[in-house]
């Protein structure tokens, strides 16, 4: 768990930690007193960064510099071993801000995958919240459970092998519901049983097919205020000879739908 | 404050809801024994919805049906009220994610301006973490309070009226600084004695040549990891005539800089 | 006609010219002996600049000043008088330049419209080439035809008031086929006919949907190389406070898509 | 040259040709009786396709379909040999409608590089105009010419070893002005001096700083009408499985600055 560090701010052992040498060599370790990284700029002996304080500048045997930085939360969700495609930071950062969790929220996550996106939102459900992660493999749970162990956040998450499209969820009163699926809009009426009134189920997809299936069937079951938006980042590289956007990256990674459950006939 | 929430999902008084009738009207209300909300398509007696779920559906007195949402985060900050640009929730979704900052974080945060920033910031740091929000205009600091005491997070926020680039910091080992202010290179100094090594500083400016000067600037003062993003939403419509993107909108919000801090000699 | 000018580009009665206040004033005019044009910022009299060369700059009676600019290709196509939206310039740079046409081309266009899209192919086809624009509607020929007159293209257009899904076109052997309409799957088996092998046909769309049928039914009809793109363009502000995009503009106009003609069965 | 083709649209020998097997793999040749072209999919004589009409279809020798198109102005371009960036087909669009050249205007480029844009100036200027193309490096203006005698436009470009910057254009009266040079702003004050009054200079920089220092000294250089744009260009995927834009691509290429040249001092 990143939160509560020590109030030194000290490596200790079990510390997730980005160590930094350039753009392209950035790895995410956890420290131990008997750690070696080894690179093409030289190997590194990482058993001495222990209670040295997060910043930490060493030096390879090569004489290069590393830095032992603190891994952002997209950090951790880029650095998960994963046999999916994962939700991207800028994606998903998005689509927390556009519910209305933190805190405490009971959330549900379909499908687990790598488990990057159960992480996270177990992250800032903590420390009385819980994600309740669904998926149909199971060896894919259990994958997700070593990436998430390392993070410290499994006691905030329950996981479930089960096709909730036909089985359905077992929690009632949910306060936001995450679909990662090829096929979302076959769970649409069943997160909708799992969902508190007024509550977001929130849904990506690459496809405008998806889209347009996901948004026709969530019209038809009691959701409003549907929407779809795509959010695309453009890296700007700031160098000495000029400013420019850089030339090559990601174009499109998921159109991402929000909508909001409604009770109908709740009048009395 | 919004979690959590009663069990029964049931409206009480001092409950923040977003009432929608559709995209053209949307509501921010404190529910109340007794309020009324007018609107073009008719007067709503919201007396009448305490006690109902959220997710409820009411009718205005021509007959217009409108709902009783749960606002999300983003919607929170849209509808503070402003005497200044917000940082929007595209943005602030991606650069939550970009530090490491969640329940129990001390984050410090210049300026407060409507104090949009500072609320999202206590909702994902509680409940033990802190807000050191900063402001030099003493008034923006008494509108930014309403605007947080309704959303019930005032309790996870300490407000300073100070100009910290002449004055600097209380706070030390800070988790994260956001800044966003006209000139924020002339704050990284300070910035960089109160953040933890390691830790993440975040900045967002209009203009090409804020971003540049800033990243200059952190570079000079022990940052690395420097980098700078621009975030694009795109709303796609999805609608029975056909799917397509919106055909106006917002072009362009902010440059998104973030960098990391590094201690300089902390080799023994 | 735009060009030749007269070879000391002199403004002459008959000219089109662009006259330039500032970013939100400007007129494309024709030039006459007798030529008054009112503006916010003060009256003009036209007549004056008979005679004076094109970059002349003038007063308006409140000592205003006004610049007689040649009109670019897209000022042409946004200042025609139009029924329906128009082609973007973006749009139509980007599509003329991935067919093959240029000056002597045999081009067809569906459907007329205003007439920007004929007389920017009129434009780049002269002086011996032809543009065929085919248009069901009989009162938008007649306004397409007014447009260009005073652009001095309509001797290299021939216009048709026709359904060529229905009836098809009077040309074979042309070099490239434009669709502009809200059916071009339905256009392409005639399209097919009536182009030759291996040149291009281009269709632009706004919605998904018409994109994807459109696409199947090239497919179905001998073309080959069938892509499909989108331009975007974003405005950069320059100013001395700062360079940044422009905030808000237009984020969508239409899916451009192309392809090619084969021809089957060709081996003898 | 490209145009006019033989009324029966049938492959002579020197007809550059865009032989297309699928999307990775298409090859610009030019049309001889005795030619191979091997692949990765089979080998291709391709003196059989003289006397066959453009959109013939071939095999290779492993049964691989091989499609003989009509090369588009933006596959010439593509096509060329270069030691420098070329100049994106969407931006040179973009750039060739926001002028006002066409058929039998005389434009100016500088520098040369590869000779993709003169040449596709050249092709939009004939069969009358013409393009006077000035580079610094003689090696160049070799390469370019080789390029470009492929094409078929020789004729209609005239090219310069020199230095504009110092000692400027030979001709006057030009009716457009293209800068694809590092130091845009060096040029502007001859480019002012060679342009018509009223009419376009145009200039593309891959650095903000070149902008705003181009803009600059255009701005103090009785250029008015200063606009400055960037193209995106994003492309979308239909295929059975869905709809999609392209996940990975080109990002940013170069900002497009456009001013027109004013006569101050016209007055009488």
């Amino acid at each position: 768990m990143i939160s509560p560090p020590n109030e030194d701010n000290l490596i200790t052992p079990g510390d997730l930690i980005l160590i930094y040498l350039d753009i392209k060599r950035q790895y995410l370790i956890q420290a131990a007193e008997k750690l070696n990284l080894s690179s093409d700029l030289g190997n590194m002996n990482l058993g001495e960064i222990i209670g040295k304080p997060f910043g930490y500048v060493g030096e390879t045997h090569l004489g290069k510099k590393y830095y032992c930085l603190r891994p952002s939360t997209a950090d951790l969700m880029f650095k998960v071993k994963r046999k999916t495609t994962i939700v991207y930071p800028k994606d998903l950062g998005y689509l927390l801000i556009e519910t209305a969790i933190g805190p405490g929220s009971r959330v549900i996550d379909v499908g687990t995958g790598s488990g990057a996106l159960a992480m996270v939102l177990a992250k800032f459900v903590a420390p009385d919240g819980m994600v309740f992660s669904y998926e149909r493999r199971e060896e894919f749970i259990e994958n997700a459970k070593r990436n998430i162990e390392r993070a410290g956040y499994l006691r905030n998450i329950k996981f479930y092998c089960r096709d909730v499209a036909v089985k359905g969820f077992t929690e009632q009163a949910i306060d936001a519901v995450f679909l990662d699926v090829p096929e979302p809009w076959a769970i649409v009426p069943k997160a909708a049983d799992a969902l508190k009134g007024g509550h977001h189920l929130v849904s990506w997809s690459p496809n405008v097919e998806q889209v347009k299936r996901t948004v026709d069937v969530l019209r038809e079951n009691q959701f409003i205020r549907v929407r779809v938006s795509e959010i695309l980042e453009r890296e700007i590289l700031v160098r000495q000879q000029g400013v420019r956007p850089r030339e090559r990256g990601i174009t499109h990674t998921a159109y991402l739908v929000r909508a909001q459950k409604i009770i109908v006939g709740s009048r009395d």
